[in-house]
């Protein structure tokens, strides 16, 4: 699936990245406005596209989306704001809609005065280049070091969905962005929307660590055209909510996957929690910890690193009752290691492979949740390190 | 300053580390009770020594501490505390001293059983070996893979303090544990002394980060012969606390600067808080984020890393009144960046020093506080990363 029923696409190069001929400005229209709903990052040092895009997403209604990888247009004052309300009335006035009817997005380095001479070019030829068959452009030209796009569809209940995002493949600095676009066909009201997006990006993006940082630009957006004609109501309406996940979280997976130079997907699982929050912080806890992530890319089964990470998430823990299992090994139970030279090569073996899953028992309750994480290894330090000149 | 009076301290090789010779049981007898105080990790999943040391101090008495590195005896169960218990009652009986009166650490490799035939005869042969010119071999036997011995002496109102500690050099892994031990001849009650530990390790090992991770294990001792002969009270008292401070914060800058193949040391000073809480929350966020520790490995003046740290320490912030300078290089006023190329190489001169600092400023309010951290580069990675065998 190339195309959602609605929406034409274009991804166009403006020389705002500095590679020669990149797609770096991406858009996005639909026919007539659309239900639309976005989550953005949470981090009180957001970008000037936020601050724009939260304000004009309020009514639940938008035309499309402008966006520019290459500068994130983060820390940038008033200009910057001005800059991004600019993007969005050029390009609104492109396909005849309102300034606030367009959502605006950017990603790239911080800090940075947007060059406008090119982004006004870059919108104008994306403008022109909008086609329905546009989208693999538009899924190229959000991409800032990503090693390749992340694309994601899903076919539910009588709608279509089509969504790609870009991660936080970090090579040069400051370019940490989680941006994703999902366009769909359904029928539904912005309040229904908003609230599927809420759900969703919760169990997605928001379970998905790479280091822990969070972006100055990170946003979701879902734009629905209602063009598949008949309302979402009762159970179509969640299996749409459902599908939405599911194609978040693909998209969340392939982002950390993609991460930073990561070798290895693990899904952190905490069960016998008091309750799923608990839960939750064990597993960030133990998902953020630069000691348990250098133990992934060493492909060592280090429970110790795991116990203590848990022991400090601030969840009351009773630590004679921990038990941790690396897939179908035991590593602990009642607190203790239970290693034997067979154990330990089977785990170890099992953390050779690209993704694998650990699962830390507390032993207090019935709640569980989880989070996906990544190792970290030498190419993240080089990704993150090297002299930005 | 080599000795202090009242105590005698030894440090003999057992066998409990890899590397054949390597002294392993530390121990350190005042002649007389001392009055003793003792602050310990806060991690939930904590060492049986902690558990058991814990409970010793509670009176505010001591007569020593015997210490074992090489092996954690941490995630070790019923043994583990039996252990433990054994090394105060051996230690005790062979100074003549209770087993409650012995106070006991160990660090090392977590979830192994300590070898205590080599435990017990490494007490012996500590025991045997005790002199008040031990504390340099009692200094060399608590580390683990420390690059060197961390020491550090003070005089103030007419009490010695001599003090060391042992870090996180992670050079192998499970080996984070922070000990460190202080010495004095003051004459001083247990209720002032634990007043005074915990507000001196609250500003010293409690602001010094390496990677955020906290060990199962992390304990620091004071123990005080009162062998100076006058109680201390009003300006000395404060005097010997002031230098209790500076002691502890010397031996955590020498951790820091030790830490896990660091090669700069960063003091993260965040002012203009509303509340020294919330200097501090942001300070930490800072200190503990992978991507602006990375940015120091790369003498990266890369502000906008440090202002998207700022930004999610869940401290309420006005964006717009940011300020960030590297030592006198002014980096971010108003929110924005002010960089010129002299500023940006300026800056990235600083950042090849050794040790250099960093302001925050918030523009809120008049409360300050700081951190001192790392750089997280490839040695951290090849330090934490190799597997165990």
């Amino acid at each position: 699936m190339k195309t959602i029923d609605g929406f034409r696409f274009a991804g166009v190069a403006a020389g705002i990245k500095k590679k020669a001929g990149a797609r770096d400005v991406a858009m996005a229209v639909c026919d007539a406005p659309a239900t639309a709903a976005a989550v953005f990052t949470t981090n009180q040092v957001c970008a000037a596209p936020v601050r724009v895009s939260r304000d004009h997403v309020k009514g639940g209604r938008a035309r499309g989306v402008i966006v520019n990888a290459g500068n994130a247009n983060a820390c940038t004052g008033v200009k910057g704001l001005n800059d991004a309300r600019a993007m969005a009335s050029l390009a609104a006035r492109g396909v005849g809609a309102k300034t606030r009817e367009m959502l605006v997005a950017s990603t790239g380095v911080i800090g940075a005065a947007l060059p406008m001479d090119r982004v006004t070019a870059g919108i104008d030829a994306a403008t022109a280049a909008l086609s329905p068959d546009g989208f693999d452009d538009f899924a190229e030209a959000i991409l800032t070091t990503d090693r390749t796009p992340k694309r994601a569809t899903a076919t539910v209940a009588g709608t279509s969905i089509l969504a790609c995002a870009k991660g936080a493949g970090m090579i040069a600095p400051s370019m940490a962005t989680t941006l994703a676009f999902v366009f769909t066909d359904a029928m539904i009201t912005p309040v229904q929307l908003r609230q599927f997006l809420k759900r969703a990006a919760d169990a997605s993006f928001n379970r998905a660590i790479v280091d822990g940082d969070q972006s100055t630009n990170d946003s979701i957006f879902v734009l629905a055209s209602g063009r598949s004609g008949s309302p979402l109501k009762g159970n179509a309406l969640n299996e749409f909510g459902a599908a939405l996940e599911e194609v978040l979280y693909s998209l969340a997976v392939a982002l950390v996957a993609d991460g930073e130079g990561a070798e290895h997907v693990v899904t952190i699982r905490v069960e016998g929690a008091r309750s799923s929050a608990d839960a939750l912080k064990v597993a960030r806890t133990i998902a953020t910890s630069p000691l348990v992530k250098t133990a992934f890319f060493g492909k060592d089964p280090n429970w110790g690193r795991i116990l203590g990470a848990a022991g400090r998430a601030g969840v009351k823990l009773d630590p004679d009752k921990l038990t941790l299992d690396l897939e179908d090994v035991p590593l602990v139970r009642k607190g203790g290691g239970v290693m034997t030279a067979e154990r330990e090569q089977a785990a170890h073996e099992i953390m050779k492979r690209p993704s694998y899953g650990l699962t830390v028992g507390l032993g207090l309750g019935k709640a569980s949740d989880q989070v996906v994480t990544c190792d970290l290894g030498h190419a993240y330090v080089s990704c993150n390190a090297d002299y930005r000149s």
